[in-house]
């Protein structure tokens, strides 16, 4: 196999074939090496302009570089600031929580603590899990179909995706998998649910928690609606059972309010972050629980990168800066309106298709991985950044920056829409 | 329970107490609000300084806040270079993959391939045990007890830790546990393991992999021997079991060269690297597998932070400042001594305490764990940071910082052997 | 708590009081001493006698102590026939299979091989899941709601109740649990079924097996629509599944024809056979698997009393006297319509109750576990041993010999009757 | 591969060839159809004789048709006696009950329980794992290096067999494997339990139970010293583990007494019999526990076969016969020496070859699978029925009946002798 970025053409290009590992993938679609970033704007080391539609999966969701939190990491860096904290008491720790009590936990009356685990969304998912059965004394975790929560081993046994599954390489237990709203013609997943809850012969083990997301984004933006959401969780809490809602790509923003249940009527026992809650794309994790199942011994799940600092310094900066105040909400609902009717015009484009996700975090489903895949590459040659998902890749996905310029996200879908057009051209002068 | 942060002569000390999960850990210990640090040195909200002989568990292998890296990750800053890039080629990571496969696998004849995967140490054990398992078509893995290699599951069926591995709440599977070198009295664990190999019916289900530590940096810095490593090694190969090295503690220079099995004969099939990679403290972490085994498909292990590039930009730096030549290698030696000498006048203080470890990575048995932990919260009040380690917190650890200069190491061991005194003192008078 | 048998009356109570393990259960619900029997009826110590609706779950399908498999079995007893013969060749372990071949494979078509497994049902499944899995190369196993498949843990983790799985003590792991036919309002569970299976992201592992009772037993006499399991059986066979059919309850005639499934369209990869296949009570059980399924090595599953070579006697002669014509299944519709004339006289007792189950393997859900065994504990007390089934017990379940003559079949269903009549008008007088 | 029974000398043999399993494993050592047996000896299809030195492994230790079980069964079958009867109360069992209660339990100051599981030692396993789990609230169980235990899932974990444990088909969990007494040049086993145990960090989760076989059978005849067994008998009462001795081979008198621990000074928790407890080579098996472990509740391990009254009742004519005075341990001795004396023999004749094993349980290790088994193969083809055992099948081990006249075992130990030395004196001619 060639690998296309061997070229000479392409700085650094050998080296990542000489010596980095076959399990890179997003540097097989985007074969370019890029060098600098900002706000949705990416430069490679051609110079060539990117727009970026990808926002590291969610994980920058208010841009690349955000000058305000640059300028904090810098002058953090510029004063000697602590970089690796452990999990010691350091002023940007100080900072950052009471930023967080602040405008997040206050305004919802969440008495949640926060927990920061190894800085990586899976282990996150893995510290809530233990949460949640040490304080249930219960072992059963109930995920659903198409659900995305990590590789780990304790994560990935509630990820759907057979792939990673597979994996593994050992077998994978704890976990129930039900469907998720609207999975199956014909199976209102809530009934059924709630039959095998009440059934004590249903073979479902009474559950130590719920996890779900509320958007699945790697399982093909599906949203579930608010009243089953609502459903489940009345269920969970009948049940004893805690609801854990990974809002690890939701949360922060992409689906709308700061958690991707904002509004919703749910109050989850336990939230799992990570992606962009350091604002600035540094890793950097946390798990929210209610004080009654604050239940982990110290140390008992440990890590040594758990007190990442300069997450720590721009995270606080992002809150203070897009949450502190109704500004960025309501700017929020006119972008998405935009990418939604650029999204629209893109499955007009293909009998069947039809939109998927809400908010920032949205898609069309053109039934096709093949078709979507080709679309995407067509954009990328023309400077657009942009993936798919879904279990079949079929579904593309736009998870721009939240702070996108409205003439930029229009560019990005006039590029998508015009990629479309010439795969769509091409196709059916290969079908004549 | 009063919480001893939550006075009011330490800033921000109360939001510790009122949000932040009871999983913390180290901030119990060492109290205090740490605001800056340099090289060994860190100073708190007070302005205290003190020595630190902790090292971030030995992620802070140069010191805190190297002006060189530093220096170069203010100018990427500056220069709006990418921060979060999931793992797409950028300039800074094919910089720093020259730089290690210049100073590091070559000069070693190496021809490893490296998968950076989440950057958390735990991470990159559960990536490695996964390749291991799939390129032997096998699913057990030998472990050793007081091995420490992570607490997510994968990670945690690994570790010998009974108090994290209670935390898992499910069975951990896949795993054989064996004694590690010296560990019983009238055992020769490698005469077992090879009994064990060789007997069909021993229970011990072909492995994948042996996974060890040659130094076991939580277990209590028990240092295997040399010999005991090659026999293990010759005992993998001949069953076709990968040996899996992890380096995540004991590497990076804590234990002499940058492997922490450098010059001892053996060549492990797949090494895990965190901790110290970065230089900085920055989360980063690394599987390094041989090209036949590198048999994980596109994104088969992922991870939205294994691109941290931030980490790329200073763990370059750390390879070229540190590995390029012999210099850092030069004072090794030195400062090694000094610790030993220093641990040997601690271990004289108390009948039947002995050294453990090796390199940099050394401490003394003090036979009790109250002890030692008296000692090194007496240090604390005098300036020092160090911890203790063992089944039961028994011995004294230190993980200074490699750059320390001589005269703090001194001041340091002086500071630990004063309070090691004072507390055998008043352990006495309380006797009498 | 007083024991109900420990009273002067039942020769012998004392005894099982004091030494045996409070894990027995039927002798608590029908507290006296048998000591003979024959055909559907039982006798006691005190020479009551009592009609046996039970037939040992299913197991005595053919009554007790039939005089023919009698007969046989004291003539080999008589002439020092082997007992105990392993899996060593013995006279009547040719006979057994030579009737078995001639009388119930060779007229279905089927090719398939017997495997003699342990003499317990759970023993068959756990060598059914093991011959599924090691001839697909794959771990899971597709489970349903309700099913029972016995107790040992490989075989616990297929079945449903979730009083036997909370015994197990440790997880139970390698199988999906998917809603049964019928299982909840508003669920179509082969809609399910064949959405997860064409779904790489489903959460659902490719499976080696799907694993199911035609009607299930235990839990609750729920019996499949022809259609749903001819579907079910095409979803297997198209995803590379193995269907086993899970006969040990149903089989034997109990639903109809020797095997429940029989003129239903579907034909199963592997059967599992124990309960009435001896004929007369005693332990054997079987696997049938087609010749391409024959993949276990020898003696790769054992056991010591796989060869219980009177029950090869009694066998042998049920086939012959049972199956090798028509005039037993000319009957059975006769008797099938007794018994579920006699139920639906119950039903109609019980607002809302219906009748559950097909062939002789029959009962009523009362929507109330506690009514329905309240009636059954009173029909005991007038001589007729019948038990209820279900996840809360709520289903009075007949399980009459085959064998039973109409006008017994008569009288213990007036017996049952006349039991409802006086529960029901005791319960409305107390709640007046 | 030619099947060695399908030719026409051999009545019965192509019936086997076509519809029974690959599975089947004896029948292929000894390739012959049987047809009676009494006492020590059998006689196949062409009246030839046969003594047998295997007896059932051990099912048959009062050797085949005793006449008085023989006798009591025929008058039970004549009577209508109850041949089925779940866990009901049958005269049979009460019978049975007080036999083992006078003759076994009072005796040695007993107050076990005692727990009819489905008739199969592995069924015993399951449920003694299951009693030992629920009564400690743990999980873990130590098992040792060449158990073996069963081969259903849960007992299968414990099994140390590679070939057994590779039918699983799926990950076996919540068994620690140590190595058994003697087991390695250098290790002293029960110095490293004893030090895992004590460890915290050993990776030994506190153990459910220790279970263990006094004379491992199935793994080549190691028995282990009265010393080593007081000492982890100590080690489990003070760490709260349960002991559990499976005697289903070494029990029933095959090492000396009824139980294989008689007068070792151990005294075990749990206690599984199964093999020779029927006295007749019929399914029966037993849990004993310890009142204060009877915990598991009504049906909780249950199986439809618990209740083999056939069994209980030739089981009650074997204590009384047997164990209700010492003329039979009398004569054990005298033929325990026979034995040992003909084994000496047979090993003089192989350099390096020693006696394994204890009491009517002994065999000679001589060093090659390949030489015993073809000393048994040709102790067959001279009408010796006799296997081999040990890791690589290089024990031949002799079972033969307990019951065997002096002159039989003299006269079978001849002819394998002489098979010895034909094949050695083969061997040597052929290397010659």
């Amino acid at each position: 196999m060639t690998d296309t970025v061997s070229n000479g053409t392409v700085p650094g290009g050998d080296i990542f074939a000489r010596r980095e590992s076959e399990a890179r993938s997003y540097c097989r679609g985007f074969p370019v090496t890029f060098t600098a970033a900002r706000g949705a704007e990416l430069t490679d080391a051609q110079g060539r302009r990117y727009i970026d539609f990808l926002a590291g999966c969610s994980s920058l969701n208010y841009g690349h570089n955000d000058p305000d939190m640059k300028a904090a990491l810098m002058r953090h860096l510029d004063s000697d600031g602590i970089a690796h904290g452990l999990d010691l008491h350091t002023g940007p720790k100080a900072a950052f929580l009471r930023a967080f009590e602040t405008h997040i936990l206050q305004p919802r009356g969440m008495d949640h603590r926060l927990m920061f685990t190894g800085p990586t969304g899976a282990n996150a998912v893995e510290a809530a899990m233990k949460i949640a059965r040490k304080a249930t004394g219960r072992t059963n975790v109930v995920a659903f179909t198409n659900g995305f929560h990590g590789v780990t081993l304790g994560a990935l046994a509630a990820t759907g995706n057979g792939y990673h599954r597979g994996g593994a390489g050992v077998g994978l237990g704890g976990v129930t998998r039900l469907p998720y709203d609207g999975y199956a013609e014909g199976v209102d997943s809530a009934d059924l649910l709630e039959r095998m809850l009440a059934d004590p012969s249903s073979g479902l083990d009474a559950p130590a928690a719920i996890l779900l997301e509320t958007v699945q984004g790697e399982g093909g933006l599906n949203a579930a609606r608010p009243e089953w959401l609502r459903r489940v969780a009345g269920l969970a809490r009948d049940h004893g059972a805690l609801l854990i809602v990974d809002d690890i790509q939701a949360g922060c923003g992409r689906a709308g309010g700061f958690f991707s249940f904002d509004g919703m009527g749910i109050a989850p026992d336990i939230v799992t972050m990570a992606k962009s809650l350091s604002g600035f794309g540094l890793p950097m994790a946390l798990v929210l629980m209610r004080p009654e199942h604050d239940v982990l011994g110290p140390a008992e799940h440990n890590g040594t990168f758990r007190g990442n600092t300069h997450a720590f310094v721009t995270a606080r900066v992002a809150i203070e800066k897009f949450w502190a105040d109704d500004r960025f909400a309501a700017q929020f609902e006119r972008k998405a309106r935009i990418v939604a009717e650029g999204l629209e015009q893109l499955a007009a484009l293909v009998p069947g298709a039809r939109l998927k996700g809400r908010g920032m975090m949205r898609g069309a489903d053109l039934l096709s991985g093949d078709l979507a895949g080709e679309i995407c590459a067509r954009a990328f040659q023309q400077g657009l950044i942009v993936e798919t998902s879904g279990p079949h890749g079929e579904v593309v996905k736009i998870l721009a920056p939240l702070t996108t310029p409205d003439e930029i996200l229009r560019e990005g879908l006039g590029i998508l829409l015009e990629a479309a057009r010439t795969t769509l051209d091409g196709n059916k002068i290969a079908a004549e």
